[in-house]
């Protein structure tokens, strides 16, 4: 019997792919929405029927509007939205793309507010949901290289405050995940494989930060927290 | 069969006792500490033999290291520090008391080293532990009012962080609970019977988010996490 | 004689004004960049043959540089690139048109970037000059109808955080303004009748901080600089 | 002809120093208070009659309550406290000396408190002043080695928030320079022998940035300001 359904926006082989396990075994029916199908159709054959996958870019407004009514229509309204979408292209200012910088703040500002938006009236008719997002270090700070990422990032999370403060107080709670480290994936065991193995973020613990945030009773709600390795300078 | 020892600093009917409670309901022996023992005398009955009071003045370096030394030889090494302490002398700086500025001073700050240099040993032997800092709106900034609470309390949130910077590699998670609302305690609905029980931060709330914080895995900690009711405006 | 040029991006009866104003008394040569030349061509008159009102939409970087290729074949190499500015639709994130939430973003972080990339190459050539940024509180932090601005102007400050970081050691001083508090025009006035002068910021004294900034030895640099009237609840 | 009486509180051969010959230069009678005259001495030479040098202990509120009285008895009220005591005892929080300890706390933010208690009358009956507090990054985030000073600076700036707040209103500029960066000085040079002159902060530019604070008009202050060489990395 299932729980409800969590909706995970931006699902590869990382932090989407614990979200969708760990509200799997949570007993959440899980939808997946990914740019491309390739990794998300792996991940609904381990899940088994509880999980689907779905195709949405998130930086088309209607795509993303469509996707979430054909998961409302056959999964049911969803409970839970983790916004897990990134886009990670680097460079100075001065050298960056202005297309890359452009889709960066697409996927990360505009399809959170197009995704949330879709999944509020059924959460508003419940007085009840989580949206939780992704966040990253460089929304807190902008260095030379994530002059695209980071002023990304940091849209994102006024965008996050400015949903937080409007929908809590109707039940909803809307919370940051401040991942302050890099997250163990095959590529990034083969870019630094010098490393411990305790320098990575295992991405269930992240994961296992989202279900409790998605948890908490709301007489004592969090907005921001960060999961960083214990190892991690900062 | 108890999990370990868990030291709450600072109990009186509210964050206090819901820490005591809810790590006894975990299966840990609770060592209470406080300036009297009127109120954690209650407690100990109502807790059982696994909860014992200890009285303490954290303003004064030896007495705490005297305290904890009889709470490791009585009840074992202290796996859970949870540092409650906290005085609420408000006043603008122009007309506060000089002495009520060093307490507070004292009883945040001062009192935090000296408990946490306590259990260190113990912690580091093990190479695990977990020290919880209970925080407030205050730290992050200076009000006419909060004069000496605020300055206080950012103090203590400054050495969180050092001691979290120091502690974390070695297996130890310091971590600071920002406790952001008026927590449900008879004085303070005696003070404000016209808000609704939703005004109120259920203590039992900040207490599961230390439990939460405890149970943590280090491959992805957290620092800081705010407490606030749904209904907070912020 | 000439100490320079100043582009004013953002030209309208209030900070903009002031800028120019005050940059052509302190003897710059002044390009007024905005999208209609209707109220500048009103300053040209005002502050004679050093200043120039040139019209281009920020949000079209096409247009950014053949405006400021225009200005530095005209006028010369800018020296003080004042980025002035600024989109204000109001509304919840439920509520407002994804269009001026996009046009919030270009106003505000694209034009920045492709503004500041025109004068890059002279500035480079140099080893000097200021870019001065107009910020706002909103950047810090998103409030339920500043869901559009603030996330624009958070993405705005990353950005100059990225570009100071990349441009101070090569001696280009990028600076952010925060501006707390309504500035004393026309259209405030009006909307704000009942408030005294003293509510209101001066946008002369804006100016003069974007004044005292350009003239900062480069052996003490400020980076972000409030601007706040001494009456404002902060 | 003097414009005001400037106290400076800390003056070494760094800062201190720089803030005296600046108001010196800027026609204000200098009160140079500092615990030792040794340097002070000197400096009175240097800047002749309208210097004068004053032996004060400020961790003892009395002795800081007497000193002012006697600056005002000797050279009149004061216009501008410029508060640069600071004390820097370095070492983690299991092995800092508990009194130097709290000798950092009392020289930091109790002896601020003592110090513009002490000015205060004087600039409310005139509805204006300025208090200036040299701040440190340090302020900002507690770091292992700087457990005890980053504690001290972080409540020293809550506490320039209080009063800032407080004390605005009535016309009194309270403000905060974040010193980001190595000063210059002779120990400071010889400790980093192989470091170009541009590695450190003149302290002439933190002096001048004092200055520029004191001589902002009251529609448009600043809070909170950085003094940070162009070649830093932050």
């Amino acid at each position: 019997m299932s729980k409800g359904v969590c909706a995970v926006v931006g699902v590869g082989p990382g932090i989407g792919a614990s979200l969708a396990r760990r509200f799997a075994q949570d007993d959440y029916a899980v939808a997946m929405v990914s740019r491309s199908l390739s990794y998300s159709r792996k991940l609904e054959k381990e899940l088994g029927p509880a999980a689907r996958a779905y195709a949405c870019d998130v930086m088309d407004p209607d795509e993303v509007q469509r996707t979430f009514a054909e998961i409302e229509k056959e999964m049911g309204a969803v409970d839970v939205l983790c916004y897990n979408a990134g886009s990670g292209v680097r460079g100075a200012f001065d050298e960056i793309d202005l297309a890359a910088f452009e889709t960066s703040w697409k996927v990360n500002a505009l399809g959170l507010v197009t995704s949330a938006r879709a999944v509020l009236p059924g959460m508003r008719a419940r007085g009840a949901g989580s949206i939780i997002v992704t966040s990253a270090t460089a929304a807190y700070r902008g260095k030379v290289q994530t002059s695209a990422f980071a002023a990304a990032k940091a849209a994102q999370r006024s965008l996050a405050q400015s949903m937080a403060r409007q929908l809590w107080p109707e039940g909803i709670h809307v919370a940051l995940m401040n991942v302050d480290g890099i997250v163990d994936m095959p590529r990034a065991r083969q870019a630094m494989s010098d490393k411990p193995d305790e320098f990575f973020i295992n991405p269930e613990a992240i994961a296992a930060t989202a279900a409790s945030l998605h948890g908490q009773d709301r007489s004592g709600w969090s907005f921001e927290v960060e999961v960083r390795p214990f190892q991690e300078d900062w």
